[in-house]
């Protein structure tokens, strides 16, 4: 399938892109990224050591992975444009995902900030990539103020509960001319599956598949949730109806496509 | 994967069965069913001439595809032994979709009469795969009367609504010792995918793919999520939670597990 | 409001029917009763002794409610038949609310023997008031088979999640020509408000009201949630909108609806 | 009951706070203000002449009650702020609803521009109630600083879509300090119950009362299915159960609780 997911100017085949928390070790998550086919994976600056050995860092490297530095664990907009600049100078990449978080209790993202630092990042040459509520003025605003897409949530961070306002998403969607990427909240394949299916660019997720008991079968099944997600949007669904509409109304028994 | 489907006895690497109405010519079905990795389809007897040439059943043969008669069309018990009993003189099979529908608007089975005809076709020695509404106790009664596998609706046929009761549905996986195969509802990918993640051993669906825009692409679409459902299903899903649970519960700089 | 509901050729003003069942006292129970507003309770005969003194019964012909036995308890549709006529001889009605339920976990009602039973009690002269789940097929067969109601559950008896499938008992209320009446699964007042809104007649609960932490207060609360919900469904509700419309498209200050 | 609402300092006995957008006549707007027993109304001052005669003022005033101006019609916090201070001067009321809208296909509320407003308004001394999407966040950030009220949406305004995301909603109950009510989006009587189930303190709401059928029999719906939502709220709800409870659990003939 042609189909190219573009971010930021460059292409990738993979529309899921993974986080790395969770995982119960370096090789469970090795694994787990093989499966999902992602080629870029969100890492938390703040809680990296980037000269360390033995790091996620590494097992990204090896697989060929972009990495995506987040400003996970900010609380301000002071600290998130401060954290960018620290992963822009360790990792060499301008590009950030950028989270300022209101409390430990929902690790909900807080607008008025995440804005204030948006505009500064935007304005110090970052490609800037916000994580947000579903608030479709939000994200129209992070748009206008040259954000290189939005991420909307889909529910709060490991809660598992999926798409929590699928109007909403397809507010986003409508309006947005930025790629518009599902972050958070994913519990489950059909989670995914549905984010894509309502427009979404792309899907982010991390504990769904490293807290999964299996979690190199849950990055397999997501990595095809996602693919079948979008393949439904571009194919076209039917209309939902009220009543029946009987699979084949044709009624003579000479009907060559039968039943 | 080694996860393969038994159903009546035989086995099946795909867990996606087709139904054949609403293409809009043999062709795209062909290519349809193709895309769809199915290997089980059903066929509507009540409007087929298994002599003619040209017909569905030769797109199935030319495919290996095996055929699955249905009943549908018939609205009394009588009608549906008499239907199954010419579907098995015809195509050489004993198995059997039974389908006894109460109305054309709804198209909805009918319990009583679908109940007396697996009654009679088991006595009769016919493989009995019935197509009901979700009635946990009604799925279980049929089960007892001897049916191979129980066919509850997510949705009424062509409605595209998707599961609309999903406890249901979990209420007769829990309790079924025979396949429970999701039949009619399913409108879009994230529908089949859910359904298999409720515990579902399989999905019937025809126009959701037949009637969508792009019938391959949709077919193509729908083997991934069934595949993405079952994946989920047997990988342990996360719990669902009220609150948030950080991805990256470590704190210190030095965590070998990034973000 | 000159709304007047009718069942088996009786009128009430109320249209709340209670069960007994789950109350902490008879004196609570009394109080809730009366708060409820109800006009009709019912009453499970195979845990009643009609000779006894301070029963539920005491209670119910002091406040002048009427009594609906009901057949809780029973498991065929012989046992259902033989309670129908022991309810008949030691309360003097044939009025009966016919249960037959499949199992203890559940409670979930058997439809084939309440078919069954429902047949029998008919022939019998009985006025059938039959318990099933939301199946609209099973609701019509029951009515053709001359039940003087339907009442399709929201959810399973004592679960307290509502209305899980609202468009299962629309499309009952559209079919129907006796009332049909909302019973089980009912957890709190917007629950009953939405199936009166739905279009049921009635609705029937107990565990709501009884088991809540202030019995007298919810039944309070159910009181003026189904008159709600029966006035809004009379009302005539707007339509749902994927946008908004403003509530005040007049834009010139003259405007004399003001805002 | 004792149960009195206080807003700003003010006691109201009614929960239910009227808009006055989409009534065919004053005439018909005063029968259900009267119908709906509320204390308090909204009016948009930009489309409001307050010298003029017969206008929806005078009909507040007749029936006394309290008007709420707000800045429906404002697109930024300076225009906003200038509408709340001619509304001060016209009214002599330091109270406004503060609304800055994005845009006019969803009549979104902006919460950049909310928050520049609200936090200039309240420097101002007014006491400022600000319509917001459901972010919680955004809520907090209102009330710290300094709102007295938070009113998050349930759904686009007049869209009749009730209460998208009920999580969102209860997590803002669950960390106001201040009232917190439910404003736009309300359908029909179960949306408002639902609302204030979730914890809300009052419910905003206009269309969905004078774009009905018949305005004056959804306003008493409306106001009883507010006094039944608050009422359940506080009666406490039994849990939701995966599987049934009898509501009848002691079998014994002899228990004086019968069904």
């Amino acid at each position: 399938m042609d189909d190219v997911f573009v971010l930021g100017g460059e292409k990738f085949a993979s529309r899921l892109i993974m986080g790395t928390g969770g995982a119960p070790s370096l090789e469970v998550l090795d694994q787990a990224l093989a499966a999902s086919g992602t080629e870029l994976t969100t890492v938390a600056m703040r809680r990296l050591d980037p000269a360390s050995q033995g790091s996620v860092l590494d097992v990204l490297r090896a697989r060929d992975i972009r990495v995506l530095p987040n400003t996970a664990g900010c609380y301000t907009a002071g600290e998130a444009v401060l954290t960018a600049r620290l992963a822009r100078e360790a990792l060499g990449t301008d590009w950030v995902k950028l989270e300022v978080i209101a409390d430990e209790r929902t690790l909900l993202p807080d607008p008025i900030e995440t804005f204030d630092a948006a505009e500064r990042l935007v304005a110090d040459g970052f490609t800037v990539l916000p994580y947000i509520g579903d608030d479709p003025i939000l994200a129209r605003r992070l748009e206008q103020a040259g954000c290189a897409a939005v991420m909307p949530l889909g529910a709060p961070i490991g809660s598992g509960l999926g798409v929590r306002n699928p109007h909403n998403i397809e507010l986003i969607v409508e309006s947005a001319q930025v790629p518009v990427i599902l972050d958070a909240g994913i519990g489950t394949a059909s989670d995914a599956a549905l984010a894509m299916e309502l427009g979404c660019d792309a899907v982010l997720l991390a504990t769904a598949v490293t807290r999964a008991r299996r979690p190199e079968l849950m990055a397999a099944a997501m990595r095809d949730a996602v693919g079948a997600g979008r393949r439904a949007r571009l194919a076209g669904r039917i209309p939902r109806r009220r009543y029946a509409e009987a699979s084949s109304p044709a009624r003579d028994r000479s009907d060559p496509m039968g039943g």
